[in-house]
């Protein structure tokens, strides 16, 4: 296992939950990043509360407004994450907002499916299309053609519960357009690692497992996993991945999730 | 391998290419279903001239107007083939209708990911929906619990584009909303089999090969598979079908594809 020496990344989603616990976790490592780009809807809202207190103690953390649905506003973060960075480049996007919504298959309607597909598949594909300039530029700032994610990666929140083979938790919750979303993100993972070989971007999937955050925990159930946990794990992983990982699905403990 | 003896089915996307085939070879069966109700857009226009040539000559086949993207023309199409069945029910939906547009990963767009997952995977999962009662009736007029096509039956078009494994002819067409709307179609196609097979209703996703049509000959390789080739093995394949492949993705030979 490699160790992850992270110059500057993003985290999509980073106000709460699997996001900010991202954040801390990159803040704290022993040699953290020169930049932590925190993108959230809303930074001077009530729920980016817990991120503007690491801001103010945390220079190299930056938090950026974001909303992954608008094609306007993503364009408008790339620039001014490459303002900042001043001509380095981008070695991380972590594609981590994501949304669901409780239905049952018979009760899903049009409305829920195009805006869950918007958020959890159109978002990472247009951040990948935004961000790719700077991860590009990280890339070719560093010698050596293997991958890994201290040089060029695009990491995509997905899920067991997007897993076709696995169908993760059907009886807790059907949520449809949530799985569809996932599945079709999984997909989207593999088309950038086939498109974006070529520039030294590594692009990978993780299931986080199923963490006790707002989303994970919203059921009748205690889901199993702490979210600090899930992230230690997910670091972990991240920091082992290498060119025979590209375009795979992994979840927090690095074993393989089937499609 | 049993027979396909269908008292009544629907085919959306049935004024051309697969699903006008399967239309053709369903009236041509020895014994063809009393209703074949062949779905599409606009079943006045240029583009139905075959499928007017059809009825025209086979009062069983009944042409009915549908918009896949619009919840209100399933329902009425819905309303609609229950006149025409008088109390009895629908045995067989085949989720034809799809759309593509070729495009690179670097040029898709918001408005295309959403308009071909609007068609190819929101459409089917609507259709699904509205045709529920019809094909609940179909099952419950059927003794015995064991899955059939000949019973009831959603079979919904994908394709090997669509498996995250295959990434079939990535070097041929990154068409990646496309790609994304497919792999969602199979977690679709899964998500039904969980939750239709208490109502007695078998779902499978089917790849038909690289065929001879519209959206498969675009390019500038001809395709491998004739179009009647392809509908003739898919329906060897779905008459073959029984409890064990429901929420299985097939190939026109009856092969597996993996997710």
């Amino acid at each position: 296992m490699g160790d992850l020496h992270v110059h500057s990344l993003l985290v999509t989603g980073a106000n709460r939950g699997i996001g900010l616990e991202l954040v801390r976790q990159f803040l704290g490592m022993p040699s953290p990043p020169a930049w932590v780009f925190a993108a959230c809807r809303d930074p001077k809202g009530q729920r980016a509360q817990e991120l503007q207190n690491l801001a103010s103690k945390h220079p190299n953390l930056v938090i950026i407004p974001l909303e992954v649905t608008d094609p306007a506003s993503i364009k408008a973060a790339a620039a001014r994450v490459g303002e900042h960075l001043r001509g380095s480049g981008l070695n991380l996007l972590i594609n981590n907002a994501g949304t669901a919504k409780a239905s049952s298959l018979d009760a899903e309607t049009l409305e829920n499916m195009t805006q869950i597909y918007t958020t959890n598949t159109v978002g990472p594909l247009l951040l990948g299309q935004a961000f790719l300039p700077l991860l590009k530029k990280a890339a070719q700032g560093i010698p050596g053609s293997a991958l890994n994610c201290s040089k060029a990666a695009i990491i995509n929140m997905s899920s067991s519960a997007g897993s076709i083979e696995e169908v993760f938790l059907w009886n807790y919750g059907q949520v449809v357009s949530y799985r569809c979303s996932k599945a079709a993100l999984n997909m989207l993972t593999k088309c950038q690692s086939l498109r974006y070989r070529e520039h030294g971007i590594l692009c990978a999937a993780l299931h986080p497992g199923w963490v006790q955050t707002d989303m994970g925990g919203s059921g009748s159930q205690k889901p199993p996993v702490r979210v600090d946990e899930s992230v230690r794990g997910m670091l972990k992983v991240l920091s082992s991945l290498s060119e025979k990982d590209t375009g795979t699905f992994l979840d927090w403990e690095g074993k393989v999730v089937p499609w």
